[in-house]
């Protein structure tokens, strides 16, 4: 067992029409002009968005807008964002939406607060000394976010997607109205409860320190998102399953899941990062596409937690063998992934990966975790090009 | 399932020697004169207490200390406190110790920083508008105090016991090193378990909205308790139990297993309260004492949490019916608290409690919450006085 930080600051106020205190929670922490920040058109023809607006009015707090975040944001908007900012003296920042918008609005809030280009602190250069506060209204369970010190973007010139992590983005406040997610479309959700299951089996997954408290609730709660997710595959707009994925989402990321041990695995999402700046496909989708291929490979790394991951998470009757048990726990989790219509491999996902595809995102996969990572087992190129294989 | 909001600023600092970091800790949340708050001689005779000065010596930091603080802490050593403070210009309060340094410290925060008499808040009069920051290191796992918003103080006269809650007490930073719990004498270690187990369990039993994520993750958080309390009663010596125990009595008690339901019970606590004003008994300890009576009356109302409790916590197989079933939980977790040498009675507690005793009791109990209370069941005075009874 390895000592651990655990910092959660965000004020989370959770439940039906909890979007009608956005007003009052950025007067709480300090906000007297407000950036919103969002992505597409959904905000806006749910009326999400008037109604935000509606609410600072009524307070009369000052705001100024920027839409057009999409999945995995851009640079080039979060530069805009940051000119906005300026510009304008907002001196707080207000994300509606799901990762891509918080992720992007964190990274304004750094370019907003620190001198000099902000994509250094993505390109491992140097350290945000600030960021400007940020609350959030949550539309999309998936990216965890909204509590996490973590934010990921997409440099436009040669697809670069980097993540960047600091507690000085963590989210003041996080408004969570599970109603506010009924209208994402089937995949999407399918998408984001994928995403919320890996953020904890990234944590899971490890040859260092495991606790038993945190593996007691991690396991219940990827048991519950699996139970949620099968009911909004069968009805979408099921309030109760709703709030519990939500819910599941934020605990997922906010580093609940991962006290005590080394700090996780994660190359399942740095596999899929490179995947993502290349194709642009859902983020979620991504994973399950991968994941089974990266658990064949490491597996035998991390039998002992592949072992209790079967038994515990999926179910699994014990086979005779440990090994035959985790292979068991694989196929579990590849056949829920099928049920809810997740895809397991890059055919399913929709991508037709060339070799040379493979080989580049290798590559800068590599480059992007300075050689090699991992926990369940230390991938170098050549093994994140043999799971790619794996994985076509 | 109700709306709820979450909020858990605390930053929790855990594992070995994490007590060297605090003068960096009070510098990084503002503190420029300390007042060092503890209990009785332990934490000067483990040495803690001169090692905590030396580090804030070294680092420039001055401070003034108040001892002193007993288990429930008194309303006199508060006003104490409150003097200092003001008399030296403490801006920030640091608790080194357990439940009792940590409550004494957060009244004396609110005292000095709020006009009038500090009672007033205990006794329903008024709510508090500030608390000096608190920083705390805690060297026993039993009250959560260390992330909880709430605090408990004893007034002398008639010896009222009253908690107080508000998110402006909760600490800025709680500093936990495992090693620190392991001088504790095993009644203490026991109690402290129970404790953990029922801040858990006060939030479980209820008839108001449950969450399928929070039952998750309660029902993992109170097994791994029992495991590692069973463990601790055999070697007390052992870090890995100390460390699972320590931080599950953080998360028991920081809110995060009563999201999404009505509040919570807490009536064993209300109950143990007026045992704990009138005979000074080990908080844990008096709630074990009276727990099973008060399962007993209130279980038919609420039958399925019992039953849930029973067959997922306690690992009962399901009787024939489910108030058998139920029963068996209650049995099982009361044989769980003689294999630790916790009383189920209050003649195993070591109180002879007259007649006139009782009555008294339930007569302030019922003061205490406004004359009733319980979600499992709503309690009385006569119900009060039938558990009370029961129990003896």
């Amino acid at each position: 067992m390895f000592g651990f930080n655990y910092y959660t600051p965000t004020k989370v106020v959770f439940g039906k029409k909890t979007e009608e205190k956005v007003a009052e929670l950025v007067r709480e922490f300090g906000g007297t002009k407000v950036l919103i920040h969002y992505g597409g058109g959904s905000v806006i023809r749910s009326g999400l968005l008037g109604r935000v607006k509606g609410y600072l009015e009524a307070a009369g707090i000052p705001y100024v807008e920027l839409g057009g975040a999409v999945p995995n944001p851009r640079l080039g908007l979060v530069y805009e964002g940051i000119e906005l900012c300026r510009r304008e003296k907002v001196d707080f920042l207000l994300g509606v939406g799901g990762g891509s918008a918080i992720d992007s609005a964190k990274a304004i809030g750094y370019g907003a607060t620190n001198e000099g280009d902000v994509w250094d602190f993505y390109d491992y250069k140097r350290k945000a000394k600030a960021c400007l506060p940020l609350g959030v209204i949550l539309t999309i369970a998936a990216t965890g976010s909204e509590m996490s010190d973590s934010s990921v973007i997409t440099k436009e010139e040669g697809l670069v997607k980097r993540g960047y992590s600091s507690d000085l983005s963590r989210p003041r406040f996080a408004i969570m109205d599970p109603e506010l997610t009924m209208t994402l479309p089937d995949y999407q959700t399918a998408s984001g409860c994928t995403d919320i299951l890996m953020h904890t089996m990234e944590r899971y997954f490890t040859n260092g320190g495991n606790m038993e408290i945190t593996d007691a609730l991690a396991e219940g709660l990827l048991r519950t998102v699996m139970k949620n997710a099968l009911i909004l595959a069968r009805d979408p707009l099921d309030y109760d399953a709703r709030a519990e994925v939500m819910w599941a989402g934020s605990l997922s990321h906010n580093g609940l899941t991962g006290c005590g041990n080394d700090g996780g695995d994660w190359m399942t999402h740095k596999l899929e990062h490179e995947l993502g700046g290349l194709y642009d496909v859902a983020h979620g989708a991504g994973l399950a596409a991968l994941w089974g291929s990266w658990a064949r490979y490491v597996m035998k790394n991390c039998l002992p937690r592949f072992v209790r991951f079967a038994v515990n998470v999926m179910g699994v009757t014990p086979e005779s063998t440990d090994e035959e048990t985790a292979l068991r726990g694989i196929e579990a989790l590849e056949d829920f992934f099928r049920s809810i219509h997740m895809p397991t491999n890059l055919r399913e996902l929709g991508v037709k990966a060339s070799e040379e595809d493979l080989v580049l995102m290798a590559k800068k996969c590599a480059i992007g975790v300075n050689g090699a990572k991992g926990s369940a087992m230390l991938l170098r190129e050549e093994d994140m090009l043999a799971i790619y294989r794996a994985a076509r």
